[in-house]
Formats: structure tokens, C-alpha cells, sequence
């Protein structure tokens, strides 16, 4: 199997522990890779996506202020693991230069497309939607037109262009903490205007994923078709748990789900994922991966206080995937109707 | 005051009664106009769309079939008062002609820009969202793509492009009966792709429209700017109450709001009104309008299980939504964040 992608022979890595059960993802030993306290008037950073940029690394991260209400801070790191996060938020501006800023934005998202990295976040447009930015330079960050109407959460943008337009993973919402959530995909010739809506997958049966789902990390392009790492919640007698699982959508049209696991892949254990601001929460928004190895660098959000970091290997992971695939009809059709 | 249309000599029309009081909008006499029972194995038709077509009228009607799902009916009428309903529900196809029905449709908007014929609806996408659909002749009923992802309901049109863009009305929505929702706008250059989405209106101070705000009828052009009939809804402890309510937006930027009638133009009075499977509901779906004479015919739902029909003349209506207009900030900003 093989990520179809460019290398990354700096990407953080640890072995596979001898010892894991379950599935083929396995934690950091030194997680969390950021604590809380980061940064000056941040408590504390989660849910953050990351990308290689000019040999080192860059991140977006979600910080949550001081009084409680999240911004995006930009972030740097030598190795992956050990980050700066700038003290500022990330300004953004309008297409005209002028100040744009969100009244609040969280859970970002960080996608390159053709040379432009785009953030993706959850933004206040009269309700929770998606918001957009492009930036190639990491200096000056540029809104785009919102995508879609609220309520919407957990949007994240495919790597590159699908039968020639832009596509983008997004999960219907509600206007509170959203008791249902099914992911779906918008086409785009422009990144402006957003159409060809179609369902991806629902929540599934399995109890883990049984009350909401939503996309994660940018999937990765492979010859088995897109690898996704997306959240699945359950619902407890005392709230949310989020864990996160595996799917494998159709290249061309990835609408269509290939594969999807029926057990989780990462799910809360470790103190820092059980305990904290929201307890029980394994949040991914990114991986880095490196083509020539199939290693593959999975950044998750631990109980909206942390940030933890997971390994896995393509060929387990996929195999993994496959070999505990369990599909609807809803996950095989092209999902529209 | 003048309406930038067509002129409509053979309009639906009551002369206002004398005693009236309140807003200048008064029922016709003899409502309801379509009664229960209309057509073998539709138990209720309301929320319906009707249009001036070649002289006589045609019509889009929400039909509640025996099993309690709803489809969309065509209707024909000399007069515009007395309705021929078709006893099949439309047969939608896709672009290449293949059968392509909803699971279910209901409220129905028709509107025509460029002399085509738009049906906008409330279908199921993997939930509550907005069914798109054209006709020319109206024998042929070609589905296009859905405009939204879910959760959305009560869409319409504007009935021409502005700023070379077709713009439509529409109200995001929960999975349920939604205790929330305001107006916004979209805009397509091709009905496949929207975007440039902005708040129009969020739901009003006043009580009678505190729970949430809908689209109604298509906007009126008019020298004011586009006059909008609207619903509003007020919660009760027995559930929620459907008002018409009244405003204008600016023509060229129609998420500004230029005035906006605090007090409900028709409230649920009679009893086809408050007496049926909804009790309670006022809900105007179409207008019919004559550029001549200012005469303007408002269709609504009643209470779930009727049509009825109201007058209004342009002068009387503005004037009245002019000088009861209060507006607040979200109703006059260009709508993004």
C-alpha cells in the first residue's frame, strides 16, 4: 500500500510499542505534546492542525483564552513535538486588507491545495458555521466567503482538487451540543460558491460512533482511496465520549465509504484525554504522513486541554480498517437524494 | 408606491371590509378556499404556490396523503379561488430523465426567473434540507441539485437575479421542529453552486415572532424595495402560533433590511385557522400581484389543513410596515461575520 504524496523523512515517529492491543495507533509516550498554561492568556490549546512547511513544521491551534472564548494562535516547531505558539491570535484580514476578524473561531483546520494553505474552522456567523482563510506566506491571513449557512462544524478541505473541483467534508449542526451528525461533501469550482452536496456517512451502529459523527483530519490520499481519521462520539449517562475511527473513501468519488471500521481506533484512556475541560475527548485534526515510509503522525485534541500525538503505519492501519469493515447502505451510496 | 412587474387584471380580489382593524390585510369571504378531503387519498392541502400561467393560474400544492406523507401536487385554476388538483402527486426526473422522486416534499414554493419555473420545496437529504426543481411547461419536472445541506426549510426565490446572481431565501434548521431560526440569503450564479451567504433578519423582540422567522412568498419588487411576506412564530405552552409578518429589503443588497413591521399583518382568528392538524398557523407560501393596480393576493396555510387566501393593496401595506417599522442592528448589517 502507499501514500500517494511527498516524502517527510523529519516526521515524528516512535516504534509500535510490543505490547499494544487493539488497533495499530499507538500514543506518544511523552504525551501531551502542549500542556496547558501554552502561552500567556491561553489556558489552554487543543483540537490543532499542523503541516510541514519549509523543511520545519507549522501549526494552527485552538486557543481558549483566558476568559473563555477560543481564537486561532499560529504556531512553529523544529520537530513536530515542541512547539512556539505566537502570543497573538492570527489576524485576519477581508480581501481588501481591511480587518476581519471572527468573534470567535475554534477547532481549525490546516489544509494545503495547490500552494495556498487554507484554515477551516468553526466560526460565528449568526450561528455556528464554517469560516475560511487562505494564506501562502503564514504572515498575512486572508477570509474567504463562509461556505455554508449555519449550523455546521468540523469542516476540513481534501488535499487536492476531485474531477476538478475543490471538495470539502463538513458536518451538518445544531445550534447547542448537536445530539446527531451525519458527515457530508460540497464541491466547489472556486472555493466561493459550494454545491453537488452529498452524504458521506451517517453515525453508525456501533455504539462508539452511535450519536454523531464528524470529519477529522484531512484525509490522505492512497491507492486504497482517501484515509479518513474522523471523530465518532458515544453518549453516556454523564455526556459526550469522542474517539476516533477509520474510513476509506472512493478516490474519485469519495462520497462513497470503501471501508469503515467498526471499532475505534484511539479512544479516551490516558489522564490526559479522560480528565480536563471536557473529559473523555480523543479530538483528531490533522496528520502528517511521509509517502516513502507510510508512516503517518495523527494530532488530536485530549479533553479539550491538550494536545496529544499518535502513531500508525499505513499498511496496519489500512489492513486494520479492512479486515473490521462493516458498511450501511447509507456509507455505499453516491448520497444524494 | 408601484410594483416593478406585470400587470394581473384577472387577480383574485375582495374589496376591504369597512370595519377592519389592524393591519390593512383582510381574508377573502369565503375561506378557506380549498377545503379537506380536496383529491382521492390527500387528506389536507396548504402551504401551496401558485402563479399566473397563460392567462389562467397554476399551482404547487402541499398534499398530506392518507399515510401522512406529504408530496407536492400541480393544480390548475380559471380564477385563481377554485382549484383542479391533480389526483397523481408530480413526478420529478433527474437531468437525464430517470425517475427521481423524494422520499417526501413538502411546502412548496414556485417561482419564475427567467421564464423558467423554479419548485423549491422542503425535501429529505439525509434530513430536512431544500429540494430544487424546474419546469417550462409544466409537464416535465427536472430536479436540480440540492442547493443546501441540511438542516434547512422554508426556501424561496427572489424572482429575478440581482447582481447578475440568482439569490434565494432560506431558514437553517435543527432535525426537528426547531425552537430557533432566522433568514438568510444565498446567491448562484447557476442554481448549482451557492455561496456569498448573509443574514437577512433573525427571529423578531416582538413576541409574536420571538421563536423563529421563515420565507414566505417570493418578494415583490416594488419601488420601496423587495417586500417580503413572511412568517413569524410565537411559543406558547401548548405549542407554537404562525403569524404572517411583513418587511422590505433594500433592492440591490437585499440582506439589509430597510423597514420591518413590528406588529403581524394576519394572526390565526378563524377557525380554519386555529382548527385543524396544526392549530394555529397562518403560513403564506405565494403572492399573486397586479403591477396596475397595486392588488395583491397572499396564500397561506391554515392550520395545517386548509388553503386560505388575504388581500392587501401596495400603498396601504408599505405605508403600514413604514410606520411601524423598528429595526435593530442584525436587521440592517450587511449580514457577514
Amino acid at each position: 500500500m502507499k501514500i500517494i504524496g511527498e516524502a517527510l523523512n523529519n516526521i515524528p515517529w516512535q516504534e509500535k510499542p510490543e505490547d499494544l492491543k487493539g488497533a495499530p495507533v499507538w500514543r506518544y509516550s511523552e504525551n501531551p505534546i502542549i500542556d496547558r498554561n501554552p502561552v500567556e492568556n491561553v489556558a489552554r490549546i487543543f483540537n490543532s492542525a499542523v503541516m510541514p512547511y519549509e523543511g520545519k513544521f507549522v501549526g494552527v491551534f485552538r486557543g481558549e483564552q483566558v476568559n473563555g472564548v477560543p481564537y486561532i494562535y499560529l504556531g512553529h516547531s523544529e520537530d513536530g513535538i515542541h512547539w512556539n505558539i505566537d502570543k497573538e491570535k492570527i489576524h485576519f484580514v477581508d480581501e481588501s486588507g481591511n480587518d476581519f476578524m471572527p468573534k470567535y473561531a475554534y477547532d481549525p483546520r490546516l489544509v494545503k491545495v495547490d500552494d495556498i494553505y487554507y484554515i477551516i474552522w468553526c466560526t460565528d456567523f449568526y450561528g455556528a458555521a464554517i469560516g475560511l482563510a487562505r494564506t501562502t506566506d503564514f504572515k498575512t491571513f486572508i477570509r474567504m466567503e463562509n461556505p455554508f449557512i449555519p449550523f455546521n462544524r468540523n469542516a476540513v478541505l481534501f488535499p487536492r482538487k476531485i474531477n476538478g473541483n475543490f471538495v470539502m467534508l463538513s458536518r451538518p449542526s445544531d445550534s447547542g451540543h448537536t445530539p446527531f451528525g451525519d458527515i457530508f461533501l460540497s464541491e466547489s469550482p472556486d472555493m466561493t460558491y459550494w454545491g453537488k452536496h452529498r452524504h458521506v456517512m451517517g453515525k453508525g451502529k456501533e455504539w462508539w460512533e452511535c450519536v454523531k459523527i464528524g470529519g477529522g483530519a484531512a484525509p490522505i490520499e492512497t491507492d486504497e482511496g482517501w484515509l479518513m481519521f474522523y471523530h465518532g462520539v458515544s453518549g453516556t449517562c454523564n455526556g459526550f465520549v469522542y474517539s476516533i475511527g477509520g474510513a476509506i473513501l472512493d478516490i474519485n468519488n469519495p462520497s462513497i465509504v470503501k471501508y469503515r471500521c467498526e471499532n475505534f481506533l484511539l479512544t479516551p484512556e490516558k489522564w490526559y484525554e479522560e480528565r480536563g475541560f471536557v473529559p473523555n475527548v480523543c479530538f483528531p485534526c490533522a496528520t502528517l504522513h511521509d509517502a516513502v515510509t507510510g508512516k503517518i503522525a495523527i494530532y488530536y485534541g485530549a479533553a479539550d486541554s491538550y494536545v496529544g500525538l499518535a502513531f500508525t503505519q499505513l499498511d496496519e492501519v489500512v489492513s486494520y480498517i479492512k479486515e473490521h469493515s462493516v458498511l450501511t447502505q447509507e456509507d455505499t451510496e453516491i448520497g444524494i437524494r
